[in-house]
């Protein structure tokens, strides 16, 4: 008799069935997946947002692990949670996977998922799986805040500030792309040290949204505006400056970059601010509320980098480079259709 | 200088920038599409549900206008809310499309979805947009429900009744595979009359959720448990058989059937058992509610049709034939990953 192991074999139903039981209860959860719907206990004020994983586009095959795709498809939506300054709560998985596809692997896959949800007290309360040619892994987060924290409230003159540091994931794409899985085993002809390699890959592979210090400052009033940067810094500042009608300049000098980026990238600024994925917080703090925000800022145990300022003119994004010279960027970050 | 015209082109930011100032407001709406999350009212108990369009997969290319593809993939899930006994609010719409595919088809699909979420009372309110090697559409809508109906309260006894017609949007689906796009173009050598074919194809093309039928059900506390029929009657009674710890007993000879179907399948129950994408609502009435849910039944417009009843043994679903004979159905409905 053969082996029952691909979705082929033993369907979606006898998946699904296998799986539910496993997805644990919360108490804000009133029906888990198995119905039609989930129900849940409802907020004054609830936070939606989705986005998606696409293998060949996001990933391609042998760089993430199953519980890696399914974490990270999660973590990338509770940084858009993060950047309105909420708290996540429920998560909703739709998954598209060949035939082919390894019942194990989907399984590992949505373990990723619940536990990074549960990690972040948030529930995995609902979920779709579909036949598809590749895979794909499109999520739906709900939050809740009480004051959302918007892109639209940066002024001229607010001190724009940036948590972690950047670039590191976009150094992982690149050795990923030149290197593929061979960068997991290691090897005699890889750039940068060992450990510089695994640093800058933990941070492709299972971003850390910035849920805690998120919250302290939606808690502390003290900011203006706030995004993630998931598509490079240029990018996201720029949406930032779009819907504030502001202008930036930024201190190339000043972007936070890690010891293993220093290690691969040398003084180069350009996966700092060009590079996606990082999935930190770029804020700005009005003048009158920095004092405040210094306090909150000593008192937390993350890196906060201040890297420029709010202009009124021009409109757009500025980098302020070594010699003192102020310029427009030369390219924009990732995005997706036009990044050939 | 060449025209512009497809997402690779113009990428995801222009073309995310023209659609976000033509998705209208709603009160209930307090950041709409352009911030990192939405942001929204909420209520005491939220429904939340997702489902996927792929295309290869629920349908191939010619089969559906971009309009109906957006449209389609919200009705999906709004027949979900509807099976909870639920009212719509909001939705999030996460597309994959190849970088080929043309701005005015994608617009177009956005369009389709907008105004079949405003015309039941809901809004898009996120939305995702990514490369992807076919296109895929996984939408999330979120309802709400004070007493949401389970598939889990049926009782042996209780009546189990089905909204509007069965089997339907399969026969569409088997003249689709046959004909392709020429069926909408008509000619002389396709089975059954143009109005036949139109009124077929018009189920598959743009289900009808249940929402009002539903509501009325919810208000008036008469039902005994209640699912969507999307995977077939025989599949979609099963997962409220097991759910609910019983079995059922239905009539394929009460099962309600179109004008269009009887046309074309003659008096074959087999669509109408097991065909999918009826999104018709399946539920049960316990005998003593049976009075008040008459004078509910007679006091609405659509058909509603007693099928069966719920039986506690044998668990699983029966079918009584025209000859009185019971036996256990052919084959299940359709399930991803085992239709071949």
């Amino acid at each position: 008799m053969r082996r029952r192991d691909t979705l082929g074999d033993i369907g979606e139903l006898a998946f699904l069935r296998r799986l539910l039981p496993r997805l644990r209860q919360n108490p804000r959860v009133l029906v888990g997946p198995g119905d039609d719907c989930a129900a849940v206990r409802g907020e004054a004020r609830l936070l939606l947002t989705t986005d998606a994983l696409v293998e060949g586009v996001h990933f391609e095959p042998g760089w993430l692990e199953p519980e890696e795709i399914g974490a990270k498809a999660v973590l990338v939506n509770l940084s858009d949670i993060a950047a309105m300054g909420g708290v996540p709560r429920f998560l909703l998985l739709s998954v598209g996977a060949p035939a082919a596809t390894r019942r194990a692997d989907l399984e590992r896959l949505h373990r990723g998922a619940e536990r990074a949800a549960r990690r972040h007290g948030a529930a995995v309360v609902g979920g779709n799986l579909t036949a598809a040619e590749r895979l794909f892994v499109s999520v739906t987060a709900v939050g809740a805040a009480s004051r959302p924290l918007l892109r639209s409230g940066a002024r001229p003159g607010d001190a724009i500030f940036v948590t972690g540091t950047l670039g590191d994931a976009a150094l992982a794409v690149d050795l990923l792309r030149r290197f593929g899985g061979r960068l997991r085993e290691g090897g005699a002809r890889l750039p940068g040290t060992a450990a510089a390699r695994r640093a800058l890959l933990s941070r492709f592979v299972l971003p850390a949204p910035r849920l805690d210090v998120a919250r302290r400052l939606a808690a502390a009033g003290v900011v203006g505006a706030m995004i993630d940067v998931s598509d490079g810094l240029v990018t996201d500042l720029g949406h930032l400056c779009e819907s504030s009608g502001t202008g930036a300049v930024v201190d190339a000098a000043a972007l936070p970059r890690s010891s293993a980026y220093e290690a691969l990238a040398g003084t180069d600024p350009g996966p700092a601010l060009r590079g996606g994925e990082d999935y930190e917080l770029l804020f700005t703090v009005p003048p009158a509320r920095l004092r405040r925000f210094e306090a909150l800022r000593r008192g937390q145990g993350g890196r906060i980098t201040r890297i420029g300022e709010v202009v009124a003119r021009p409109r757009g994004v500025r980098v302020r480079e070594s010699g003192g010279r102020i310029r427009k960027p030369a390219r924009p970050g990732f995005e997706h259709f036009r990044c050939r």
